[in-house]
């Protein structure tokens, strides 16, 4: 039984702390939001985040992020990328002692343009960090609470910390992987949103399977050259972290990505969608990032560049596919490689 | 304007006959039964397969084989696999000229385990044969019809000949690219029907969108280890051909092979599912080829393997889909290579 916290009780946070506690670990999940924590602790439930779930009566929550660190020897960072930057912060007036950091969030910085990995390792005094994993892959909160077979990825360049990751969270139903690739997993967990955005305006615009699935193997092309010029390994985009949570965030229901992007093909303006979801959706920022990555690696984005458009510069959803659509390129192995 | 004709009225032949007539090709759609020629040149409709479609007036049908080929510079075969052979042997009575065929089945003949395109290579008289070009991709019949954007590619080894089979079918909607790499996308269309068999019995099982996205991203990795083997290129299993179709037929409605995985796994037995469909489910017997592929080239196919048991040796499709969830590997890139 080990000690563990995780910082942030949204649907993923908590289905994570969820697994936790059900494999017996001695698991407290924080949210800053006081009647949160109160309806966890007395009614097990997290009616915002989880509505049809019956949380485990051994899972405890705190409002006070000193108290989580506290207890842990082990803490997951669950907030949006938004947040990491502040949680850090808050973390540091209490953190006393070696602790192994996992982090499940999907983004990238604009502007810094450095993974949550690298956000973290800025943030936390050295003499404290054990190691940090990232833990990702196809895996929306709303299956896992109900026992359905799940896979995901934990990554560390030290493998042992990656397995010690594995032993904590692997059960039956919640099937854990090691990848030494930290940068595969990171820039394929984050660009997929992007993805998934473009994927939900070609289904907001009614351009049926045929030419989602175009696009998602564009997509992951695309996510491939990039994560590969950044230093990542083929593999992993071919892998879980890579293709299988684009297809899942792709193609389900489950996905706020995907129905931000949905919105927005049916004609919704970008901060009505936005307001609308009342969710963080985290592709947005990662576009602009995507596209400042795309400039700084010199490497063809054609998607996250159409998508750049739409967000951020007016351009019509249908005329961003359709340009998507036309490209010149005839031979398919060169748009596969440029 | 081409000279052309298309072998078969199933629902793929009447909609690559309807996309070759709307682009001014004079074209003749061949099928055995004379009803149905006549149900397409009198009403223009072919309801049977596309119930809801209103067929071109300029498309026109027959039931005699020997005024198809005589009719035709460029002829598409699109018959199920296992009528290659028989269609070949009615064809050669009329071929008396060099025409360039195309063919756009998916799977591979168990036994011999030929690809179509060396089915027909051996079935036809060298001299009278121009080229044969392999038509595949992510393409939906039911999308084509109507117009929605169709990305797909057409491979041959002599690129001037997929260049003129892009150049017969391209047109707005419907995107050619080509590939020169026959072996990579013969083999990634004719084995994705295997894992949308495997995928279609997951959901089937009520198993979500985790797991089915594990196992498209699994079936992959075995689809590419195998067909690289046979000296198929890569980056063609991760184009629309291989990744691109995949996606599309595990995760469509229109899918057939999904279709009867899901009948599958909700407890159907095989023999029953194939009297209800009522239509040809190539992936049936693509999963024997790839299951005596694998062996052959010595190749991991977990997944087929699996499906295999399912299908010709009465394993429980719970049982097999749970051994594939519990395999023992525990780094990810191991599992994507072996």
């Amino acid at each position: 039984m080990e000690r563990v916290c995780v910082l942030g009780a949204g649907s993923w946070g908590s289905a994570l702390a969820m697994v936790l506690a059900e494999n017996g670990h001695d698991t407290l999940v924080w949210t800053h939001r006081a009647d949160q924590a109160e309806e966890i602790n007395q009614q097990h439930t997290n009616r915002k985040y989880l509505p049809e779930t019956e949380l485990p009566t051994n899972l405890h929550a705190t409002s006070d992020i000193a108290e989580a660190v506290a207890h842990s020897n082990t803490i997951i960072v669950a907030v949006p990328t938004k947040a990491i930057r502040e949680v850090c912060e808050k973390m540091i007036v209490t953190l006393d002692k070696k602790v192994l950091f996992v982090h499940v969030s999907k983004g990238i910085e604009p502007d810094s343009l450095k993974r949550i990995s690298e956000i973290l390792a800025e943030n936390l005094p050295a003499e404290f960090v054990e190691e940090i994993v990232v833990l990702s892959g196809p895996s929306h909160a709303e299956e896992v609470v109900l026992h359905h077979p799940t896979t995901i990825t934990a990554a560390c360049a030290n493998i042992e910390a990656a397995e010690k990751v594995q032993d904590l969270f692997m059960n039956q139903f919640f099937r854990v992987y090691t990848n030494e690739d930290v940068i595969g997993v990171e820039m394929g967990g984050a660009l997929k949103n992007v993805i998934a955005l473009a994927a939900g305006i070609t289904d907001g615009l009614n351009y049926g399977d045929n030419a989602k699935a175009a696009l998602i193997t564009r997509g992951l092309a695309e996510i491939t050259r990039l994560g590969v010029k950044m230093g990542g390994n083929p593999f992993t985009f071919a892998g879980l972290t890579g293709m299988g949570d684009l297809i899942v965030t792709c193609t389900s229901v489950h996905s706020r990505n995907w129905r931000a992007g949905n919105l927005l093909g049916k004609g919704m303006k970008l901060q009505e969608v936005l307001d609308q979801m009342g969710m963080v959706v985290e592709g947005v920022r990662t576009t602009k990032a995507a596209h400042q990555l795309a400039e700084k690696y010199d490497v063809a984005m054609p998607i996250s560049s159409e998508l750049y458009g739409v967000l951020f510069n007016d351009v019509e959803p249908k005329v961003a596919v359709d340009a998507l659509m036309m490209r010149v390129k005839k031979r398919e192995i060169d748009e596969m490689t440029q």
